[in-house]
């Protein structure tokens, strides 16, 4: 039998293998693969579903990483999904997989941070499956949401002319894992556990990688202001990656300007520290789960008081193709560099 | 600070001991944590969802378990979970976990399996993820259901006196596990596959292990003889467990009879073979995936004429306890004996 490898197709490109010959074939699906949500039509409003399987060695490293953020995080990455399909997450499923280096005082932190997840964002914890692991910690969480169908927003909306929009800032979340990947590195051997001193100062980029929080105060404040998105979704693997699958299932083009990206300060000043082109961290850095998303040009007006969201571009023909504007004009196609599920062993996650 | 043991507390003291906590805030919240799946009130009807995580090494060996069977089992099993609440799964979200020595060809296999069986049971795959995995192969699988509340079957429902009865037979697919590890032991070392033949006539019993079918025709011939189970689950971990769980929730007693139990002739020969008591195999094997249910004596009459459904005995007062009679009139306590989650290396699952 001919042996293809996994990382010869990609995460995207395997998802559609596998799924292109299938049918739905029941009443209620109303929308399947290839969004951050499956929907659902289960009575007077849309049900929507979401999945995330995180695992020790590949998503997270527990060196660095605390479970009761873990918890947190693996919580919050999957409201983040339903966010970004315009819905309110309402309930879980966990399933645990543990191996025996772990205790129950351990599961209980990452339970902790389960639970204040789903307190904060009004999500209940419905079931679950828990066994034990031959090796390390796997976390699959799976969200439900609803939404009412006139509200839902998909990837697939967006079209010329139309702003694109981003929420807080690009790119820290990743050099948030830089600074702890180098701490790792800096501290192994070392028997002393004081390398949070190292970190003074940049407490915000730790956080943003280790308890990211879902942008629903982006989403409540769009409702308010009566803007209702043409295609949008949360950024996970990084702002080019998610731009080019809303480029491709909309069928058009954009234009984004290297100078509108939001970049924190702070991350700036690491990136310099670290070598590191603070651009390419916000194109492709991922795990920052900031909205992205495309309205129409009317909406400019209601658009400009909310805080935190920036116009970074607008969308073209599918012609034009996917560009990136420099600082001095030019002009250079978005690449989706960012993290792929089957090439790097960074601790990032989809 | 304190560690405690993982296996001290077990799967269900675990989930308990986590969700005890866990104040449910949803409106569209109807059921949590404690059946085979949770209840949602999303409109018309009720929505089920259950979720199941299968790892390597834990719940299932690939020396032995091709990977179309293990797609179709992994859906399969989910599906049971939805049957055992008396609803109709609809869809399934899927993640997998992949370690470098699969190919996109061997996860083809596992694939046409997961297909195969929501073609066969008319259930949509509506999403997923797929990542990378250090070690092994992952497998989560979360399904949603659809039923009627008036319809829906929890295990808190049995009442005294209430007939308790179970499908197909039990035991059998346990048996099937046994010939199949006794085979992969005997052919260590060896480098032909021709084992095969040492299964001959028994290619029964490695169906019931490999390649389980969720029993939709019972609850279909439940529905249409008019009868509604009082508590239903399917038999994952094992009839002893799941009629102590059944008699915990429904705060009562039970009396099953061990001449009643529905045992296969060949799985009796089996177990003979390999001196094992046939009798213990049907009460804590487990993984038989067949329904145990509890209803009203008045349906007694509907029930004899269902094909493949067995009446092993009946509910009692709690103070009673739960009993298994034995040939001779002899009295023992049910023990739940079957797959502890965190305690055995069995390939076996929750």
């Amino acid at each position: 039998m001919a042996r293809t490898e996994i990382n010869t197709l990609g995460e995207f490109g395997l998802i559609r293998h596998w799924t292109d010959q299938m049918t739905l074939t029941q009443p209620s699906t109303k929308y399947g693969v290839g969004d951050d949500a499956a929907v659902m039509d289960f009575g007077q409003h849309r049900t929507l579903v979401t999945t995330d399987l995180l695992l020790e060695g590949i998503h997270f490293n527990l060196e660095y990483v605390p479970l009761k953020h873990l918890g947190y995080k693996a919580a919050v990455v999957n409201f983040s999904d339903i966010y970004a399909m315009n819905g309110t997450p309402t309930q879980i499923v966990v399933g645990l997989g543990i191996s025996a280096r772990f205790s129950v005082e351990d599961m209980d932190e990452l339970y902790s941070g389960i639970r204040l997840a789903c307190q904060h964002y009004g999500v209940d914890l419905v079931g679950g499956d828990t066994s034990a692991s031959m090796t390390g910690l796997t976390i699959s969480i799976t969200c439900i949401g609803q939404a009412d169908e006139k509200d839902i927003v998909y990837r697939n909306g967006a079209k010329k002319n139309d702003l694109i929009c981003v929420s807080g800032n690009l790119g820290t979340a990743y050099l948030g894992l830089q600074l702890l990947e180098r701490e790792r590195i800096a501290l192994r051997g070392q028997t002393t556990g004081d390398h949070i001193a190292a970190f003074d100062g940049r407490e915000y980029l730790l956080q943003r990688q280790l308890k990211p929080e879902a942008r629903r105060d982006i989403i409540e404040a769009l409702r308010k202001a009566n803007i209702h998105p043409t295609a949008m979704m949360d950024v996970s693997d990084g702002l080019s990656s998610e731009l080019l699958h809303i480029c491709t299932q909309s069928q058009c083009g954009c234009a984004i300007y290297e100078d509108k990206i939001p970049i924190d300060f702070k991350a700036a000043e690491v990136a310099e520290e670290m070598n590191l082109n603070i651009v390419t961290c916000a194109l492709n850095g991922g795990e920052d789960y900031e909205l992205l998303f495309t309205c129409d040009l009317k909406d400019y007006e209601k658009l400009v008081p909310i805080d935190d969201i920036y116009i970074i571009g607008h969308i073209t023909e599918a012609d034009n193709g996917c560009l990136l504007i420099g600082r001095n004009g030019e002009q250079l196609p978005l690449k989706a560099q960012g993290w792929q599920a089957f090439e790097s062993k960074d601790t990032t996650e989809e």
